[in-house]
């Protein structure tokens, strides 16, 4: 027999019902009670907002409204009727009330008072049922479905590149190394070395960085793809902006070159954060209050221009700033701000890679916008970025988010076998193993380009979570892998 | 200056252009000439058909003809005409070619001649190009954004569970350890055990076999959630249904039954076979052509006895068959085929685990159509199965397709705080470590289900291909990590 015949909260706040006897099941949020009447607010995921429940103890036993206590899990059958109350239109008057689980008030974690994040880093397993992080996942899966809907209306193809690689040759950070072995008693050649022709894909393998390269030989048959998919970096980095799992967006396109890449990723951008604005609206007012909140915590010269809400109406209705390596130099160097010292390292010479201080210096100060950085110099950036004919700058882009900095990185993609090849002997990256990617160069080459997206990072902006372990449901950090 | 002006053949195919001049991008196929006229079947990864091109030699130098063989990536701008030619309604009467990329003849192995799998495996990062694998990925995506339109739409929300994880309580199989240890000198504790303490994650690690347990601490907040990831075994099988590395939707859900479980998966199951059904034709249609002409090269009597598309439109169009374990078992033991010994494992008591055999025989001889079998014998099921009142079997679930065998596995999860500690005891499953888990149902329990589906068997299905390494882009087996 089924069980579940229930309307979701969120229907009953969108559609009509009242006179309708419906049920309702979902967790107490919190519960006031006099004599003649119980006021139970229940929250069942679907919205931010919670569903007034009205229990006449003439109707509903006093037993049963007693366990109905904040964290419990109630299942209550009733009439929706007219809200004499503020704040809702409607209510639920009770006709018959199941508690389907206790939460015993004594040992619940999640009093209805406010936690501070780091505690419920801790008890993330229950943290999804909180305001602020229910509002966060449902705006993360909102912004997810976004990034599908849109390359597939777009005609790109989702392809799934793999976890498990043997091939690190983006050199893109430290990696998780994948084995089968007995760590204690892993077999050795005859020169004494670990023998990875026993370990279970008979070589040494790790967890990929990047799908990218995957991605490109993709698209140099069905044109136009992308990834979503884990990434993995094993540094040791203990900041709001670092985890050692995390989800990428990587699309790579055939016949695209740098400014089809720009147009795309600005487009992509404004697309995912318009259709969070669309379909979020409850969460991300309540995030937008959330966060101003926060601001009035910091100094007054520390807080934001902008409340979360306007900074991403900002984002979606404002062209990117577009401009070279080479000019943001120029700028950067002849600001107040370099001349004052008031940077960490100053801008001296052109080459220098930009550090966070002076990505956040253009996006927050000098333009205030999001922009976008072209053509760096190649000594800084990846072996596959095609290289300019000025024989110093490469084909990439950064974009660049107030607060967030980087969150898009990118580039047209070397697609001459011979500039290719050659860049890749400079740099020490052994041509005999990438035998397949240069195989791509060798047959039906063609220009291509792509770039990759934080989808974290992507969630910290629109969301305005500062740290970035609580936008996704089990942060992997250094010494943490619990749940 | 964007690069990208160009039209997809998708959209050749589809819209109106005659008269109009466009440029296309694509990949040589084949090419016919002869004094008066060459014809170029270029294909862009848009469409499994190829689009026509013709070449005057007159207008076109014999110089570009000569480059634009099987493999080489073109430019090609010039008219739409209509076609003179059977097979298509138009084509594209060309005024300018551009070579972006040769492919040399005598090095390129994609001939236009028959590949074997086998060989094509060998080069998967340039088999994309092929018919049957640029439509197998082409309906790969085509399901995957149906899985997250179908939970999209009927209000879920996408959970990341964690890929890296220091539980294996599931005990679903052998796992990939994941360590950032130099593997010649771990560090050891003073008793010589491996000192996990100083590994990145300050504990023992590996990768996921199923993101089940985290969904459901998600369901219990968020009410309905899915995952869609990455799941591991580190097992040494080497057959045309295992991986090493393969994706996994789990959905899970607060407040349902087993019943309402089947029904959700069944309903899911036609509606991502039917979108594919509406979405791909064009690719289903060759691959039902592809699947038959497989059938015929084997015995008459292991043909299977419907087409592939045939077969789609039967899953969509019928109940699934729902029967009881117990059932299944009478159904098998009394079948001519047990009594006159034609399976290997012959059915006699009540408790043994369903072979792949009995399986096939129920779905493919008995029943002719999906089969949900529910119920089993708690011994051979996991330990968060609800357990029935009977007190020997539990709520569990598989869903059986023809030529896939189980293609679900699910039941409702066991909410019942002193039922489950009492069940992870007998089984020998550290209730300590799992606190998180037991939680959920200390606090707030209510009753819920879920299911997984291995996707690659999805799209094995959909697409009939024999092979689940011919239906991921870059397969993880033992001794494979190769791209």
């Amino acid at each position: 027999m089924a069980f579940n015949k229930r309307t979701k909260i969120k229907d009953l706040l969108e559609k009509q019902y009242t006179g309708q006897e419906i049920t309702v099941m979902g967790w107490v949020r919190t519960k006031r009670s006099n004599k003649n009447v119980s006021f139970i607010a229940i929250n069942d995921g679907s919205s931010i907002k919670n569903y007034q429940i009205v229990a006449d103890p003439n109707e509903i036993s006093e037993d049963i409204l007693k366990k109905a206590t904040t964290g419990a899990c109630l299942k209550i059958t009733g009439t929706i009727v007219a809200s004499q109350g503020a704040g809702q239109q409607t209510e639920l008057s009770a006709k018959e009330i199941t508690v389907l689980g206790e939460a015993d008030a004594e040992k619940y974690p999640l009093q209805p008072k406010k936690h501070s994040l780091e505690f419920l880093r801790e008890i993330a397993h229950l943290r999804i049922r909180t305001n602020t992080f229910g509002a966060v996942f449902r705006v993360r899966h909102a912004l997810a479905f976004a990034v599908h809907k849109y390359f597939n209306d777009k005609g790109f193809f989702y392809i799934h590149t793999p976890i498990i690689t043997a091939s690190d040759a983006e050199g893109a950070g430290e990696t998780f190394k994948v084995t089968t072995f007995d760590l204690k008693n892993p077999p050795l050649t005859e020169e004494g070395k670990i023998d990875f022709k026993q370990d279970f894909f008979e070589r040494e393998t790790n967890l990929t960085v990047s799908g990218q390269l995957e991605g490109e030989l993709a698209a140099m048959g069905l044109g136009e793809i992308y990834t979503f998919g884990p990434t993995f970096r094993a540094e040791n980095s203990n900041t709001t902006r670092h985890l050692a799992e995390f989800w990428m967006i990587e699309p790579e396109m055939a016949f695209y070159d740098a400014e089809d890449n720009q147009n795309l990723a600005e487009d992509f951008l404004k697309y995912v954060i318009n259709y969070a604005l669309e379909n979020c609206k409850d969460d991300l007012e309540f995030l937008d209050k959330r966060a101003a909140e926060e601001e009035n915590t910091k100094k007054a010269d520390q807080r934001s221009e902008m409340g979360l809400l306007e900074r991403l109406q900002f984002v979606v209705n404002n062209e990117f700033q577009r401009l070279t390596y080479t000019e943001a130099i120029d700028i950067l160097r002849n600001s107040n701000h370099n001349k004052k010292k008031k940077f960490q390292y100053l801008v001296e010479a052109w080459g220098v890679d930009l550090q966070s201080e002076h990505e956040r210096y253009l996006v927050e100060k000098h333009f205030k916008k999001p922009v976008i950085l072209t053509d760096y110099p190649k000594e800084i950036k990846a072996f596959y970025m095609r290289q300019n004919d000025d024989d110093k700058t490469v084909a990439a882009m950064d974009i660049l988010f107030p607060g967030i900095g980087e969150i898009v990185g990118g580039s047209q993609r070397e697609e001459r076998l011979d500039k290719l090849t050659q860049r890749m002997e400079e740099m020490d990256i052994p041509t005999e193993e990438m035998w397949w990617y240069l195989d791509t160069r060798k047959f039906g080459t063609t220009p291509h380009a792509g770039f990759g997206l934080g989808f974290e990072r992507l969630v910290q902006f629109v969301t305005g979570m500062g740290n970035i372990r609580d936008v996704i449901a089990f942060p992997r950090t250094p010494g943490h892998a619990e749940f």
